[in-house]
């Protein structure tokens, strides 16, 4: 496959869309950045990188980081972690409540942020720092030492949590919160603001199209069949409320972030990774779907 | 992939199981099966036919026919279908009306209920018989022309389709049903009550597995891009509301039916189909998802 | 009470609203009428009977209709009613079929459209026309031979009735409903189609506000706990999704419909009735809110 | 009117019920209650005071503070109130956070959880300690000096507050609850903790019956019409999800309190309190509820 000529033709093919979407406005300090911005990257197996505009700035991973959290989670606390969550879509916005008062305090899957709120604190239970271990984990995925995650993104996220803290006691109201609600909140914040570019995140991905495994010196993170199961996962429910429409468009294992981030994988393959912070209503980068949708349709590469 | 061994393994393993799960009971005609009948068949695309236990057994293929029906109407519809129905997991049981209130009479998917009942309403629209149409279509996809529904099913399942037509004549308030509800849920009821066996499913569902096209001859049924799209929306939609578990478990794209049949496909490679009457609470066969479970654990082979 | 110089305050009062608010249009019949009408009448207990503007004029009594069909129901079945009916407010829109998926087929008052259509069905099983009964029953409250329903409406309210259809399906799928939903449909749509006044409705509301006995005569149609019961009913589910704030600003039992009407009772001293056909986002006669609210704040008289 | 025949008669007969029903559990301070006990009190306009049972004996006025801090509420921050908080029965269990969503941070009444969490922040804003505002208020309603509020129960509730938590985040994310979360549960929790006896409760609500003046010396409280609508709001909401059910058997504005108490009032002749700790699922004092539809039955007196 001639990805550098993919790469260009996306590149040229998103260029009239560059700056459409809203830019996350939430969380103030995401809201500054300029949403004109585009890079995407691919890793492939072999090491080979392609990369393309942006692909070496960095950006707030956002909701990309509950996919590796999810993954640490899995190494230190195994299958048992299904009886705290689901698997399956959920159906409603991303941070609904009313799913959660129907099926007591069970998240329908750890990518929506209750979800992901009850990996923290699975992390919280296991790690003194969760965020400095998912931090960790990111440097050993990526094979790249220096990353962080922006302290004022981080704060700012913590400051207009309300809504993250309603879900949170209303899980530990049904006792599936074992950590206090401040410190599964300040883990939270700073996972999601862990910086990265496409570059560090493709490769980071690179080992779930690898059966589970490092491709440069194939340490395994996770069993291939744990890997497989993750990417299903990924399929189903890995960007918000529109996974069903995104698998129609794209057919790729996908995981999204409200920075406008997202990363996705083709199996045996390649990790890939595209960024531009424009977002469609339901939270993924418009110009990042676009550019996935491209990229099966030029590659012809789709799970399918 | 020695097919035969792999098909003679699962038959082994599932042995234990059979008797489990329960059948339909809501359908007098369907709940009288028995439940321990259980058979598997592989067609792969060479023409190939691999099978173990009751494979030539017809049966009530029930909501399966959403799949066939779905791609009668994209023929003849085309794109414009998606305007009437979407492409999203449903997230709560597969009758729910609450979603359709929501969402102003626009089921979530083709293969809820709702979402069916407005796919057969445009079959009702193009054709004078939508349920013959359907059959005819099966016919040429099995390349058997002898597939009929049983009119005595097909009156049972009418004759309680109160849940059915409520949810018909709600979807009509919203202006989404265009034709008579009696003529919509006779022809429904009809197309569910058509009868196959699994090397029937197995090689109807094949062209999926072919780029969209007859794998005997080569006809184009669906544009390559048609076929894929709608093999990822059986991933994420096919199995009612367990869909993410199914995927997760199985990773294949697939369609189920309260009638114990599920048809499932790898793509590039074959089509499979596999039935046994008892169903897990969500409604699809419970042996039949641990025998496509086994498949992609013995074969190696799933999407991701 | 210096009720004529009450309603002659009253009617100068309101008329700045008329003409506000929308007519009902989802029933084309009712769409044509003239938003800019109004009547009040006053019945008392001695008999007395005081009224301004339109109050002989007839209008289409809706969902008024109800609350005698609810009586009459009370005569005729008895208290076990309340076994298919609940009596708690809806907390929803009055035509919601998300309620009744929750509380398994059993509507939440006898008031909201499901409800109404449980109470119709109980007729149905009792009288071979309901609507006929319904009818005569009204003759004998009004003390006037003279009382019938418009086919027209009831034709065109039927024609348009598929979200009563899609409530009356889904109640008969929870096995609370008796007769074919055709014919309760029928029934229904013919009682709402009864055409009254202001003061033949002011005068068959009275015996409520009469210890469960007719005025003029003594005799009994509720025993006098029965009818206090049902005055609390109408307080708290008698005017759709808005009786918290219609209790709160007027104070007293009433019932609505869309045809503009309201009935209301002051216990111990007089029916009243108000009609103007514009309505409130809720359902209720916007004049006729405001006309009764000035009721209760010139007379003093509210239940409190 | 016999009130001494009548609370005789009525303590008699609520004997065999003694004992049923489930005192509130959810916090431990209160569970320790004997389920067994009974008293109740009523205090006309003229003073006269008769009582029977544990009449004196404090118990923990729970949610029946949320009338009293809406009654301080609407004396300081007047009827602009009501641009926070709706009127409407909730129609769901008392602690939902389905209809928040729904609606959009503003809880549907004052007197569920949600609503009453809106109020003390209104206090929050008003006073330095909300929770020794209500008290004193109190001292005054019930003329009185020595009122407090336990302290051992209000840190037992805030201890085990996660759903409260949850339902003030929510709000606080709709932009509801202007002060910090954890200072209105701080308040919310004391002055829910409040003790008094039925005799100090049935006279801290006469003046609702009394055009909103005190009975003793005439003060104003509120203007007889935001009395008589007070009294309304008791009628519809006050009594959890049963508040049309009650409504319906007993007839008179109440408010009930997870303690085991339920405050009434018979407009223009007395305030009413009774006690009894066994709940109904609903949340009211099951004796209680009983009591009072005995007080109604036998005195002949409700609002209807």
């Amino acid at each position: 496959m001639d990805y550098p000529a993919v790469l260009q033709e996306i590149q040229a093919r998103i260029q009239p869309l560059l700056g459409q979407g809203e830019v996350a406005h939430y969380i103030p300090e995401l809201a500054r950045v300029d949403a004109r911005q585009f890079g995407m990257a691919v890793v492939r197996l072999d090491g080979e990188v392609h990369s393309v505009g942006a692909a070496q700035t960095r950006f707030s991973i956002q909701s990309i980081s509950k996919l590796f959290a999810l993954v640490l989670a899995l190494q230190r606390h195994g299958e048992a972690l299904w009886q705290r969550v689901g698997r399956e879509p959920s159906g409603t916005p991303f941070n609904s409540l009313v799913q959660l008062e129907h099926e007591a305090g069970r998240p329908r899957n750890p990518f929506i942020n209750a979800g992901a709120l009850v990996i923290t604190d699975i992390l919280c239970t296991r790690f003194a720092t969760p965020e400095n271990a998912v931090v960790e984990f990111l440097r050993q995925l990526a094979n790249e030492p220096e990353i962080h995650y922006d302290r004022r993104v981080a704060r700012s996220e913590r400051a207009c949590s309300d809504r993250n803290a309603a879900m949170a006691h209303f899980i530990k109201s049904f006792g599936n919160l074992h950590n206090p609600v401040d410190e599964v909140l300040d883990a939270y914040c700073r996972h999601c603001a862990i910086e990265m570019n496409c570059v560090e995140l493709a490769r980071a991905v690179s080992f779930l199209a690898h059966r589970g495994r490092l491709p440069w010196n194939g340490q395994e993170i996770l069993s291939e069949s744990a890997a497989k199961r993750l990417s299903a996962l990924m399929l189903t429910c890995g960007t918000y409320d529109s996974a069903g429409d995104f698998a129609f468009r794209v057919g790729l294992p996908a995981k999204s972030g409200v920075g406008g981030g997202i990363v996705a994988l083709v199996p045996g393959e390649c990790g890939v990774c595209v960024w531009s912070p424009g977002l469609e209503p339901s939270g993924n980068s418009l110009v990042g779907s676009q550019a996935l949708e491209l990229f099966t349709t030029l590659t012809g590469r789709s799970v399918f």
